[in-house]
């Protein structure tokens, strides 16, 4: 059985911010879920990449519990690229490039065990998403949560609308939230999700924190206060990465638990923006974790 | 001795919201702040008012222990008026007039008792403000507090900074941080203003609630969730009327105590939104309070 499960992309980033510019950062959806997941639970990860994919990326990959059974290498194709920047207001990201290459032809199959405890559909097309959901033998599954992007919300909304449909939990961001319900109302935007199928919903506010809405149950939690951010990108796929890691590890879906959860996440979406990529992922300790998150509790518990 | 001392303004407002208008509101820092500061603590009122000002809005105020011993009334003059209007984003209030009247002479100035334990500087012109620390005597003083607005910070700067030195605390919102300090990140700006004078910052939020530093210490509390807003005026008033009067009632400046003042803030914030003026805090019981901050620490803890 796979523990934890996730499918997204795994590309080659080019990112600009205020602070610096790097060309090939080793990026993707499903590259930050499962280095930050890995520090609390195994991963296995359903993604393509293309023959291009560089070793080194590979070898990073395998620093951590991260299964690569799955991962399909697709002869003749290149790994998927973005080109992006911020601006001063780091909290929106300017894309100037998507090269989609590889992805265009993805098909997720896993190779051989289907039974899944946890999956996570990281951000992309909502097509394979549900491709994926659908391979997947759901007897021993406990938790199906999906994150996804306004792209999607406007090319693609009734494939979106299908996988909602079909799982647990969604972690998006505000503006997404607003974008997919017409509600400038955070609380009535999540009611709204609800009635589409998750009864989980989780709403990152970047530097304001996250809103997580269970059933009727609801609980907010500010963000970690940093003073300088370097470069955003993987935030929020390493704030899911931490909070589906955090709940594989323990196996306990009841409320607190889910709470300690989304602060898991948002400690390990701290430290992920304090340099390019996965470089501060990679020198990341798990006392660091520790210390941080009790720092994270004692400020914002009264 | 004053326990509990505000200056600031008491106000004719009319008010226009996505969800209805009213004429004739009872308004005013000094007002908001008075009122929720009540269910707390003995107030006492330095203000000014206009011969105008109707015998029901004193009547509004003597239903709480508010005392009106340094309440002035110009003869021949008129209340202090604003108009304002809101609209979806209900962060915002766009002015449409402002009279001034009794404003423009008021010099505040203590009847008898100068001895003063926690003093409060409701929103006003900072020269005013500077008047009433020098009409106060210190010796017993525990705490000056400060708030302000963007038209202050822009007008009249070097009057504003000169409050900054001889006060404690400042609360401002995310919007008057960036402006007073010129920085966008609100953890350096909050770092900034602690350099112009007070060692305790509280930065509000709105929706996405507050932040509050006192020395090298840092907390964040989400705001109380709310479904609809339906006035947004005097939230920010009557958030410091909660915070200073809880601080005045335990008498207690320590760290812990202090983010409890934030919480009460934020819970008498969230109930003067929820009708026009102070409609709402009239018909407001100690026993809802003690509800909305039971239900306030169960989703923000974890």
């Amino acid at each position: 059985m796979i523990k934890l499960l996730v499918t997204g992309t795994v590309a080659v980033d080019s990112v600009e911010t205020p602070f610096g510019k790097k060309d090939s950062v080793f990026g993707g959806s499903a590259s930050y879920f499962s280095y930050s997941a890995s520090f609390f639970s195994p991963v296995s990860m359903m993604a393509v990449v293309g023959e291009d994919f560089p070793d080194e990326y590979r070898k990073i990959l395998l620093e951590r519990k991260i299964d690569l059974k799955n991962l399909q290498v697709l002869a003749g194709g290149k790994t998927f690229r973005w080109k992006g920047k911020y601006g001063f207001d780091l909290n929106v990201a300017h894309t100037l490039e998507t090269h989609l290459n590889v992805l265009q032809d993805f098909a997720p199959s896993l190779k051989d065990d289907r039974d899944v405890e946890y999956l996570f559909l990281a951000n992309i097309d909502p097509d394979i998403q549900l491709k994926l959901i659908d391979e997947v033998h759901h007897a021993k599954t406990k938790l199906i949560a999906v994150d996804t992007m306004n792209f999607w919300i406007h090319s693609k909304k009734q494939a979106l609308l299908n996988v909602l449909k079909r799982v647990h939990l969604i972690v998006l961001n505000d503006a997404e939230t607003r974008d997919l319900t017409g509600e400038s109302n955070l609380i009535r935007g999540a009611r709204k999700i609800q009635e589409m199928g998750p009864d989980k919903v989780i709403i990152k506010k970047g530097e304001h924190g996250v809103l997580f809405f269970d059933g009727k149950y609801f609980a907010a939690l500010p963000a970690y206060p940093l003073e300088s951010v370097f470069d955003p990108t993987g935030a929020g796929d390493t704030f899911a990465g931490g909070f589906m890691g955090y709940v594989a590890k323990t196996g306990d879906l009841g409320l607190d638990n889910l709470k300690k959860a989304v602060a898991y996440g948002t400690i390990m979406a701290s430290f992920v923006v304090e340099d390019f990529g996965l470089d501060r992922m990679r020198r990341l300790t798990n006392a660091e974790i520790d210390d941080r998150l009790k720092n994270f509790k004692t400020f914002s518990t009264f």
